[in-house]
């Protein structure tokens, strides 16, 4: 694949200084960039990494215009982190076959199912009864899609994706390979020493441009349904719990978990590893740390943390032993002041 | 789906309060409750919420029958949960269309598999040699079932469930979508800077009356088995290791990991995230709060904790940059004291 | 199965103290041994256990041999651990049936693939265009090898391994069911309150003799490669970001999550759990302990923790209160040190 600088700057509505008849090669970061390559500048910390880059061209922002072009082309941009964005995905577009619509003839379509002739469905997938699989859409190989589940127009399921029986995905949606959508939330009532299963009536609702990762797991609800609202997205081996309401546009990183019952609200994010608890309320635009645990709810937008703070071994151990005693280092602090305010 | 009360409180042997003539269309929590929707009241803790609802009927325990029937129809039953799960049950029950018996004619079966008549095989699943599904089980489509492997009576396999050679599960359990049974536990023998393959010998035996997760992994055992007890429930992502024995009736919530060689007793639970180390004995009724990293053998039944506890960002970093000179803290403390008691 | 002893001590060019002749039947550990069990001793504190063993043959290193042979006969190696896991191995190629070579007729193969005649392609599985299954690598059922994608010489994937496009493994490599290699990195550029699409253009490039966990997520990368080198081992349940390089023969355990851009250096451990920041540096020779999360480089080797000591709940509670004061308990003891100071 190769594009000139003419197309591209056309195509991110930017401004080319430079040769408009240079072809490119390839997208790459700016430290491995050669004469071929384009590359980009996001933030100024990494100045230096451009001015040392042999990258044929960088998309830059307005501030970096100048300093830019004393080492070559550039294509200026308002958000050269956005217009990089969009550059990834007219190059993926140029350079990725489209799965041919029409049913693989290895798929199992139950009787019943409706498959828009313009969706392509893939080998050995399985569509049951009464599922639709709308216009555009396409389901890897090996997916399976429920009774009554709804694929949404344009949405792309990746090979070997369970979207369960009555659950629905929206438009443009993306789900990677492994994720499994609508299995039994984890509800039991306990009786005698032993656990009786609460049989999960709900669905997964799910809206338009979400994208889910590899081997994530969103839960069908008790009894109404788990939601994704427009915009989400989440990482692998993410963990959404029964009747979770997640907001538009929130993001959570890999081997985040939500628990039951908990209602996020929009553009919140989320760290790598972080735990949120059931039955819990979180407001638009809150930002939970990697690994923290969220263990009531948060009424107030910001940023919240919760790690342990990691350190050799050596010095870990002899923090963590003192930490065991911590209420009573207070006390024992008080105990201090007391005397000390006597005297 | 409808169903009169008179039919309800017969099946959940509780006493009607009310018109036995009353339809209801469907369960639903008592906030989103109407007219023809029956719900429940588990704890006294919502009984606002019981008296604002539009419920048809509510399910009660007998200390709530006269607050409830001053709002309408109720079911009285000793341990209301427990009734709204059966409920939930006997519903899923009529609502659900079972599989048929027999093999799909896009599945696999290897010569040498036993499949019992009652058993249904659904599309593109795999049944290797030897192995043996018992009557009335269940494998959803594009299932796995390994050489010698073992499904019990009536035990259902959701779509896309991996039970891995010579791996047994016992009568009546549900595994849902994408779990994996008997993948190899992490046994290396380290050698020269490298690590030697140990390979793992043993099975996963499993009992009856079992669910697991979605996603969620069982190791073989290297030598013996990794044995899941009956009654055990694992939620999704769960990561149970190699020789890892679960007793009867525990319950493990989403991303919960269990290292090589954990014993862990009966009725235990494990809230969201936590993480038990390898080679540990936990007890009968041991209760590990979400997110606690277990590091040593518990003795006692009892409930454990050990998450960080989560702040606003700015606050956090105080006090972890603090935790990390804890240590000095606290001999600075004893300098104190011990001059205090000089003077 | 069975083996006589002169066998499996040349095998394991081993010293043999005891009967040539006498037969074992299986591979156990020391506790439920009988007299047709091998056993093994690889650490001096399991020494009474050995001595109550009925094992019939025990692997020792040189300085147990006379204690071993007191009560039997006994296999002397040098490293007896390291003896136990070729043990097994030779175990394990004499107890199972390799899959045929060819094609299984249920198999999706597409034109344009391309599948070496010894290699052993599962029921149900899925190559894609342009990919290459080299000798004596196998697939086992309902595996989906992508574009371009390619399987080393002799590599096994088990069961239902996802193999994205363009993606890589060497020779001998071993992938367990459910792993997903090669989903996209996790890359948005914010844009107006919600996320644009960064589509992933690199791949995963994975070495020689490495071993991937069950329902393990590798992610390809942003532009360029993610990368494992030659020996990595990862446990279930692992979450490798974008662009991650795991250097040659580290290994994480269970539920270990990297976050895009890590660097990890050779020989370096992660405990069960394990979180790592993303863009950070790790030297070779770094252990990190379970359930530490790394938040910033590292430059040394040795051991890194960071867990939450976990204790009972009531003890937790008040430590963890007191934790989130912990920062003004340092200034309440600052004031008394100064005012001791003055007096």
């Amino acid at each position: 694949m190769q594009a000139r600088l003419a197309e591209l700057s056309r195509l991110l509505d930017g401004e080319l200084v430079g040769d408009p008849d240079l072809t490119v090669t390839r997208i790459g970061p700016l430290e491995t960039a050669d004469a071929h390559t384009i590359s980009f500048l996001a933030q100024p910390r990494y100045l230096a990494q451009m001015l040392a880059s042999a990258a044929g061209c960088v998309i830059v922002g307005p501030a970096m215009k100048d300093v830019a072009t004393t080492r070559g082309a550039a294509i200026v941009c308002p958000d050269p982190y956005l217009a990089f964005a969009r550059l990834t995905q007219w190059w993926a577009a140029q350079s990725r076959r489209a799965p041919p619509p029409g049913v693989h003839a290895s798929a199992v379509v139950e009787e019943g199912a409706f498959i828009h002739p313009t969706a392509s469905i893939g080998a050995l997938s399985y569509v049951a009864l009464g599922a639709a699989v709308q216009a555009g859409a396409v389901l890897g190989p090996q997916c399976h899609v429920g009774e009554g589940a709804v694929v949404g127009v344009g949405t792309v399921l990746k090979p070997r994706v369970v979207l369960g029986a009555a659950c629905r995905i929206g438009q443009r949606g993306i789900v990677h390979s492994g994720a499994v959508i609508g299995a039994d939330g984890f509800g039991f009532a306990p009786t005698e020493g032993r656990w009786e299963k609460i049989e999960q009536l709900g669905g997964v609702v799910i809206g338009d441009d979400v994208e889910i990762g590899a081997n994530t797991c969103i839960d069908r609800g008790a009894l109404e349904d788990t939601v994704l609202e427009d915009g989400v997205k989440l990482d692998n081996l993410v963990q959404i719990g029964h009747n979770v309401r997640v907001g538009a546009h929130s993001a959570f990183a890999g081997c985040v978990g939500v628990a039951g019952s908990a209602h996020i609200g929009r553009r919140c994010t989320a760290g790598g590893g972080a735990i949120i608890l059931g039955h819990l309320q979180i407001v638009d635009d809150v930002h939970i740390t990697a690994a923290t645990v969220v263990s009531r709810s948060i009424h107030k937008p910001g940023q919240y943390s919760g790690a342990f703070p990691f350190d050799d071994n050596a010095s870990w151990e002899k923090n963590a032993a003192t930490l065991r005693q911590l209420h009573t280092l207070r006390e024992r602090l008080r105990a201090l002041e007391r005397k000390s305010h006597e005297t």
